[in-house]
């Protein structure tokens, strides 16, 4: 078994992961990783997306590599675990390369791909495969079936789904971007069952494990915990003629379905704003899991948003907002808002919720700090970090380790600094470093 | 009205505040300091505790200073407003200097009071009077009575109320320690009509304010926020034939009770172990706010402890321990148990649940750090942090303000440096420093 | 006597402060706030700068409360310690305010007061008045002499004064912007022997005393510890062919003169970029304080810059440039640089060295860091904070404190949060809060 | 070329690492790890070293391993870098393991050596071989003279080395603990002659190197500049009448040079206190590097150390006192003055300084607070921090692979978390993780 930890395992982003067993490949995830993007954005305007320049800037894995090893024509399927960027974003630019591998994941991070192959304008002619959670499928290898498992898993978007790869030499086991969350709002809780079932038949070879939060000394706490939280912080805005807005992640469906149902109790009529907020909605929708969306209203173009936002200004009592701009980006509604490039003003007294926490980039939290200040300079009533992350800490790791019982374990999702403590971890449960606890970096191999 | 704040301005404990309207002077709290005492005893056994020592090592508020301003015979009432050591552990050794000052409380604090005079064999002869949370009552002053209001109010205990004198003078407000809690587990929520009331109708002219974080940007989570991370950890615990220990603030019965509640799921038979943990159940249950006593089994005795730890070393999984020992003190249960001082010993796979956060003191940090590095060598499973604090943030303290609109503000409860921030915020909602904030020091006199 | 502290008492920038004796009122410094004007710089382009806008921004002291209080037609001299923009930087705007009032500074500090108007193109009529340190000055009073000493003091430019005014009703004693530096490269050492003389004759009633770093707990360094450091960092550029920046507060000139003295030694033409070098280098050759004038080159013009700077792309090995840029400020020669705005590239190896700390605002921790990250990845060789502050520690206050032994002390040069820990710091060398330590804030006065 | 990293991989202390080419096998360094033993002290008195209890708690290297390996009957020398205790102190333990290999070391570390043996009453049979920094010596090896080259570094200790073994299969650095100083104060400054011909004549294969600062972003100052610091810190002692002690690390012989010159200067007598002084001073005139010894008197055994702090006492402005202490140890001689063991009383305006910084271990920085407090609370004038530290930043490690240009690296003394940051250096300089640069854990081996 040769794993090829093709990108992810030196930045949080563009995940990508080969692995091959005999003479059949299977790639796990195919992120982006924003920053250089970002960054060029600041200093071009009308930047045309391609596979060249995303290459350039490193915003995409570098697969390439898969060709020097001969693994391309290898490629049986691309198993994608979730429909958050940096696990499906780079594949609208690399599944031209493998024409022959099945795309399967689930219907929603199905439809997100889509939605972004119809905004880039892009298609692919690889089979599409939409699994349910707790199903196992079937790919044609080169000398038979190749046999994949989907785990149901809890995370902050919906179908998210663990991948156990039971080939003949092992079960290798895809775990990236969860947390153990017993009750998620919206879906099933984490799997124990499932999980202990896997760790006591010995089916797990390896591990390739999110390392995110290795370093933090807890459990992460329940989707639950951030719907309590948003409860309180919804009910304790009771000036019925100010603005209310609420920013979160876009892709969060539970939490947007928490919003909207706190929401209704406030009697505003519920407004989302923005493009990723519509693209999100709609692929949820699209597979029947919006329970909310007869009770809201979506604007995504520009003047249809700028109109009601004139509207908006004059009778602010009337709107609960759900926007974009929770991390200060260029061009969201908040920021589009704070810098006056809107009909709206916000005003004393107006209230403005971030169901978020600040992702920790120097661009962030300086684009925020400044919002933040300026907002609260208007007498804007802010209420921030309404939220709990989607990554699980050390101790949810170690949970999974323990009912899991895997063979191997390969760090991944970050930087050395961010794997690091992962390895401290395995070695508290009896693993050894370079024997079964395997550190990589982007683009190289390792055998088992 | 003159306001003489003799303790708890320059540090977090020891607090009273003592008001003078004409010739009545009301005092409010009498709280200890417990650094020094700790300090103390690291050196010497067998401290005899009294009033000439505690003044002497200035664990008890200096109120001396009454004496020199011809004040202490004017003392016609001392307001307790809840059962914490830094509000009520002082008084046992200065109540008999106010003779014919009648000592007011809610019943839960009362009897906290009454059991420390137990414990320390001291008596007082002043009157005693219980009083309900919004409820008048009338102290008979120089020149008719006195009106006091007090006021239901949510912290970390129960039967916690806010004192407002109702003077010729003014409204004094006493609001020390609070947070804002809409779903409090016991008791009635935060009273927002009662607070509005009184803002609307001018009532305030002074607030002395809990401004302990007045530092930290944010609202301070509710009780049931706590209550669900509990859930979570409590039934994240699944190795039956483990010992389960969990430890929290013995005064803390709300969280004891979430404790009770999810413990009985675990089918373990629930054990109190620990002196203070017996203190406060007992006195709870006194005013008939323990509904979980009759659910488990309380042990205060040196013997009956060890003995039933041994028995708990060979049955490790039938009972749940609730013990004290959270910041790590030295004599409780969890500091004998980890330094080998009884007959239990941790082992791996042991859990432990730490519904508590370090009070920030070099002694505490010290403390826990020692021990929790010990007992994750032992392959102790711990969760630390299962907690919500019971202070309320910048944002709680906005509210109270904007509501209540006092004339005057007195920021209290901590050093200098924790009492600035409330300065600026007051300042951001129009106050002026100097003119109607008033920063203090121990033993100051403010004239309003 | 009588304070108002007009400005510098609520932020880190336009200091000012008023003492009323009698019908006579002196004011000491009249400085800017610089954060404001940086914020609109970023919104519009062409700014043009007036009282009124300054005062609208809130960047120059309110000193309008004066009008109020009756005193502006009473002041009779401004005092200004040194030659720092928010010591000197409000002055241009405000003089006219007081046209009776001698303008009085050391030789240097009126160079660039001087030096002000002429960029500025404003004129003032006031009388200027040069005072050497260690002199004794006397102004015109209602009633007679009012005799001010000016007193040698060690910070981060060259003749720097503390004053006292030595009234009949006692000495106020002016102590902004100091360290205790005996080795200062350039000028006298601390006046040990001055300070203790004026403790001994109890000539000091009250200290106005520079609070910035009174929460550091340490002696700050002397600079000759900055000297070191710079003669090691620039003696370890050892590649003859590559670039060679340093970047320094363009004020301080024995910094400067370090860095001449280890340049010459580099055998590197020494070239000095941007306008505000050009400044303070000339104010200081004219006072005859320039030794290193003839040593370098002096460019100043954006022509002439840029024509330079294409020379320097091709032979980067032959010049040892000095200039502006680090806190990252936009349009300064590293900014300019860093956003290829000009000729010159930096290539992998070039040399940089920040011999400045990042001042700690948001705006300039993340402008530099956007500029290091850039710089890194062109592989240049950067070394950072290569610098001694010229703010003294608690240590140092410490040490004031003790040998002037003030009858009352009045904390400034900072928000509250700064000036909180002087207060501790006096509690703990006898004096007391609120009864001769005085907490204030913009536009308040204090009466002793 | 194999290499076992036996010890100080995980933690910093307990150095060792032995390399093997052909049959022939060279260990570097043997140190010891002292938190467990400290531990051990604190739970049991009069605790008997043996290399048994030793290896229990895992003070000492597990070099056991080498057992396994088949290495240990062809270990030809062991070669000590320096005379710190985690480089020299677990030796005499160890020794009698490879009675064939000879114990190579500089006359200081070999005096050090030879005190440790007397102190434990330990005697070794190996042969001791000193050699001088700058030197070549050849070991007897199984086919022929094995040639070490031992090249003079820079420190916090005097004859310090590096040691290159010029073997068949290329030359192996042992690049532990070093800065790059300039101005060293006592020895030569940093070769950067000869580590720049290494780097031209392509002699080093693979580079052993502290990373134990490898995440500080800066070069490490010289000892001149701590040399400096101290200058300013004694001279700003003026009370002569008080007491004046000085701390610092005992094997610090620069900087107790210095301590010795500047204190001539107050004209007190010197005074050195406590064993580890004593050891270190002595060993250092034994090879005459001591060049102040006739003008200080040393004190070691308990008696006459505590009939001289009697007479300090009563004549306390008399002496200079340099003692042990500086990071509370239990049983220095600060630890024991400050819990009034001795009959020295610290009062008010007596003067502490401490030329070190605080190891960052819990328990150091719990025993300094209580200590600085405490002594804080007496009125004793503390400055802390006067020290540099004698390890490298990342500019210096940048500094040596630039100029030695090794083909290989191995990150070493400290943990993963420590090492992880000379990994992404490395990566910046163009080496490639698991390529050529090899994370290593304790006991394992890199064949290169």
């Amino acid at each position: 078994m040769e794993i090829c930890t093709i990108g992810g395992y030196e930045q949080v982003g563009k995940n990508m992961t080969a692995v091959k067993v005999g003479d059949d490949v299977i790639i796990f995830d195919a992120g982006i990783y924003l920053p250089p993007l970002i960054e060029l954005q600041e200093q071009e305007n009308n930047i045309k997306y391609s596979e060249e320049m995303l290459r350039r800037i490193k915003a995409i894995p570098n697969d390439l590599v898969l060709d020097k090893l001969g693994w391309t024509n290898k490629v049986r399927a691309i198993v994608i675990g979730h429909a958050h960027l940096d696990h499906v974003g780079g594949l609208p630019y690399l599944a031209h390369r493998y024409p022959n591998a099945e795309i399967i994941a689930t219907p929603f991070t199905m439809e997100v791909f889509q939605s972004i192959l119809n905004d880039e304008k892009i298609s692919v002619k690889n089979k599409l495969t939409r699994i349910k959670a707790n199903s196992t499928y079937h790919i044609k290898g080169s000398k038979g079936k190749l046999k994949i498992e989907f785990i149901h898993t809890t995370h902050s978007t919906i179908q998210c789904v663990f991948a156990l790869w039971c080939s003949d030499e092992g079960g290798i086991f895809y775990g990236l971007d969860f947390k153990i969350d017993q009750k998620p709002v919206m879906g099933e809780p984490f799997p124990f069952g499932k999980i202990k079932e896997l760790g006591k038949n010995n089916s797990v070879k390896c591990l390739i494990i999110d390392s995110l939060y290795s370093d933090t000394d807890r459990r992460t706490a329940s989707e639950r915990i951030a719907r309590n939280l948003l409860e309180d912080a919804m009910s304790s805005v009771r000036n019925k003629d100010k603005a209310f807005f609420i920013t979160t992640f876009s892709s969060h469906i539970a939490r947007l379905k928490s919003i909207v149902e706190f929401g209704r109790k406030t009697k505003r009529e519920i407004i989302f704003l923005g493009r990723s907020l519509n693209k999100y909605v709609y692929a949820a929708n699209n597979v029947g899991m919006c329970p909310f969306i007869k009770k809201i209203k979506l604007m995504k173009y520009r003047r249809q948003v700028d109109s009601f936002l004139k509207k908006l200004n004059k009778d602010r009592g009337k709107y609960l907002v759900v926007c974009t701009g929770h991390q200060g980006e260029k061009g969201s509604i908040l920021d589009r808002i704070s810098k006056n490039q809107t009909s709206f003003r916000f005003k004393n007294g107006d209230n403005l919720i971030f169901s978020s926490s600040i992702i920790p980039a120097q661009e962030n939290i300086s684009a925020r700090e400044k919002m933040d200040k300026k907002l609260r300079s208007l007498g804007v009533r802010l209420q921030t970090d309404i939220h709990v992350s989607g990554h699980g800490g050390r101790e949810d790791l170690r949970d999974l380790i323990e009912m899991l019982k895997p063979r191997h374990i390969i760090p991944a999702h970050g930087s050395l600094k961010q794997e690091a403590p992962m390895v401290d971890l395995s070695v508290e449960l009896g693993y050894k470093f370079n024997e079964n606890i395997h550190l990589s970096s982007n683009g190289k191999i390792i055998k088992i």
